[in-house]
């Protein structure tokens, strides 16, 4: 039974191993909101699960802490166990799918971990883990469908009925359902004013679903940038706890995630994975009723790939019309690539890339096909250049 | 005449108006020291000038601040005058040369400054400046060189010594010099044990130089990626305060901060312009002695453009095998692109991109030519899958 007791206990046995993370206001996010940031993406290990994983090993036995832990994970809460059982002096081991990154192999090794790699996927390695805690007496660590876990996340509602007392709202990434249930127990058992929502991605509503039909219900399967809440299936506990004490889940497209993501990087300087990005997405495009309240976004992790990264930022300029390609036909004479490239250069177009081509398909077998990559301002300028390229003469295409 | 109690001041007066930016510890970017990270980055307007500027302000006479003031800047300098500005209820005038970045120029504004573009370069608007300030009474605020300004960003130091007392060492970027003045007269003034590392680019030594030769230099052009402490020539108060408090002046590429944006980017989830990484990039690199030393790294600011960040994260990957491109000469027979896609997938390589071509000169004229850009997961991976090419029979050119 998870109790505000278990939470301001768990807070207490936190106190000296975590970080309690700042609040920072980000006025541009949504501007007719007031919308202020807490930054567990800069919480020890990158995310806010070591606070269950530390909190759950804290409450175990001294037989318990001497057999060990085991966990599933490829992700944050692989890194919070292996980081709070060492701190815990416990040894633990982390089973995953044989094809995980080796980036995260080593990234959960180095907080001190015992990797087994399982052949197979994510199922396969859980299935290994339960096989190995029922041979050796080894501790399973849920990520999220566990009481105690669930009030280590909870001790997170506590910091900000601290640092916002006046908060209106908070909004949760929700996965499994483990950081939602706690916080919103801690927030609602204090004030039960404060609003609070919950997030998904669309390509994982496993939560949205269950509660909008009333009972449980398992995904087929799930597809999301937002690799950290991109989860099949409810846990009973979280299940019953976000019935109970959330006031609204709502769904966020990728192309909303990469976007909050490019923001939070280029307004609030904090690197934020997918499920971390997910508060603010559903803040910036008005999925939750927040205009005129004090709401704060909660930035679950900061653990994102850097190549993924590169793709979001890509992707963020492509949408934001500060980047572009343009498809130019050209005959082919001397002297038509120099004068593109100074129309550009005139209209303070910067090129990254040119690909020059003749007698393409599709083209008169005269003719050349140019490909150039241009940093531009906006959506203006690149019209703006496309038209005086056209008003020399140019044919582009795709246009 | 610069004193202890005039920063104490400034910190008074600041109060109410900046963030006490947090501490937080980054244990892997030097694993032999003990790295700290005051995070200005995360202060409003991203930038610690807002400290100096607002202090500067806060001391102009009632008739100073009904006339308004004036700066030259196209970087963090003019959008903290502008905030300081604004909540000081003072209009502020800002000149920038006509080539100015739209983005530079909007954020300015966005701060509520009025944008005056002066044809020419950064010296064209710093006169221009100088001739409206006598021609209109405003005040000038200087990027650097005034003692106010010095005390606002000396409240650094003091929030240091508060948050990290037992610190051994702090890293400083130094361009004109007002952001390592204030911080090393605060903390020798409080605690001469403490060492003051001050560290530039190669590429706009204008400090170091000064410092090493005894006596004020100019360079004739700076060139970096960090265009926050390109800076010609330092100050008069500014170079005193640093040949009198300063322990050593180091100089770091611009490969290196592109590196310490990254690392930071990666394992701290800040985000951080080349100025604010420059203390990183010296810690990161052994450029000063910290071995063993509870060191703060002074993260200045994190205004850097997307497009530049995409760039360094780009840079980065390719520096530590995460990105590489191929170019593989082919047979043109049917199955030989099938063949290489294989292998390339057995071995978990990624591909971003192909592009495939006929007889160019320098392949056979039977020959194709084939560009693959590959997601890797660091040097060995790449040898690994050159290795499996070579070794079924395909030409790897330029290796």
């Amino acid at each position: 039974m998870l109790t505000l007791d278990k939470i301001y206990h768990a807070k207490y046995v936190l106190k000296q191993v975590i970080r309690e993370t700042d609040v920072i206001h980000a006025p541009k996010i949504n501007p007719e909101s007031n919308i202020w940031l807490k930054t567990e993406n800069l919480q020890i290990t990158g995310s806010f699960k070591v606070r269950g994983a530390y909190y759950k090993m804290s409450c175990l036995s001294e037989e318990e802490k001497a057999k060990g832990v085991i966990a599933c994970s490829a992700g944050n809460h692989a890194q919070g166990v292996a980081l709070a059982a060492a701190k815990n002096g416990i040894r633990s081991i982390i089973c995953l799918p044989d094809g995980a990154p080796i980036s995260k192999v080593e990234a959960t090794k180095s907080y001190g971990a015992e990797v087994c790699l399982v052949k197979g996927v994510y199922d396969d390695a859980y299935n290994e883990a339960l096989r190995q805690r029922d041979e050796h007496g080894y501790t399973f660590v849920h990520p999220f469908d566990d009481e105690n876990v669930i009030a280590g996340q909870g001790t997170i509602g506590l910091e900000l009925i601290e640092q916002i007392p006046d908060m209106d709202a908070v909004i949760v990434p929700v996965g499994g359902g483990g950081l939602i249930s706690g916080v919103a127990y801690a927030v609602k058992s204090l004030n039960p004013k404060i609003k609070i929502y919950g997030v998904q991605a669309t390509g994982a509503p496993s939560m949205y679903n269950s509660v909008r039909d009333g009972h449980i219900e398992q995904l087929d399967s799930v597809s999301t940038i937002a690799d950290g809440i991109a989860v099949k299936e409810p846990g009973e506990n979280t299940y019953k706890l976000v019935s109970d004490y959330v006031d609204e889940i709502v769904t966020v497209t990728d192309d909303e995630i990469s976007a909050a993501i490019l923001a939070l990087m280029e307004q609030q300087k904090l690197v934020t994975e997918g499920a971390g990005a997910v508060p603010v997405a559903a803040a910036m495009f008005n999925k939750v009723p927040i205009k005129g309240k004090k709401t704060v976004c909660l930035l679950s992790g900061g653990n994102i790939d850097v190549t993924i990264l590169s793709r979001v930022i890509k992707r963020g300029l492509l949408m934001t019309g500060r980047n572009s390609t343009l498809n130019i036909e050209l005959i082919d004479k001397p002297g038509q690539l120099m004068d593109v490239s100074r129309i550009i250069a005139e209209l303070g177009g910067n090129v990254i890339s040119i690909h020059h081509e003749r007698a393409n398909e599709g083209s008169a077998v005269n003719g050349c096909y140019l490909r150039i990559v241009l940093e531009t301002r906006n959506y203006a300028h690149i019209e703006e250049i496309k038209d005086a390229l056209k008003s020399n003469g140019f044919k582009i295409t795709g246009d």
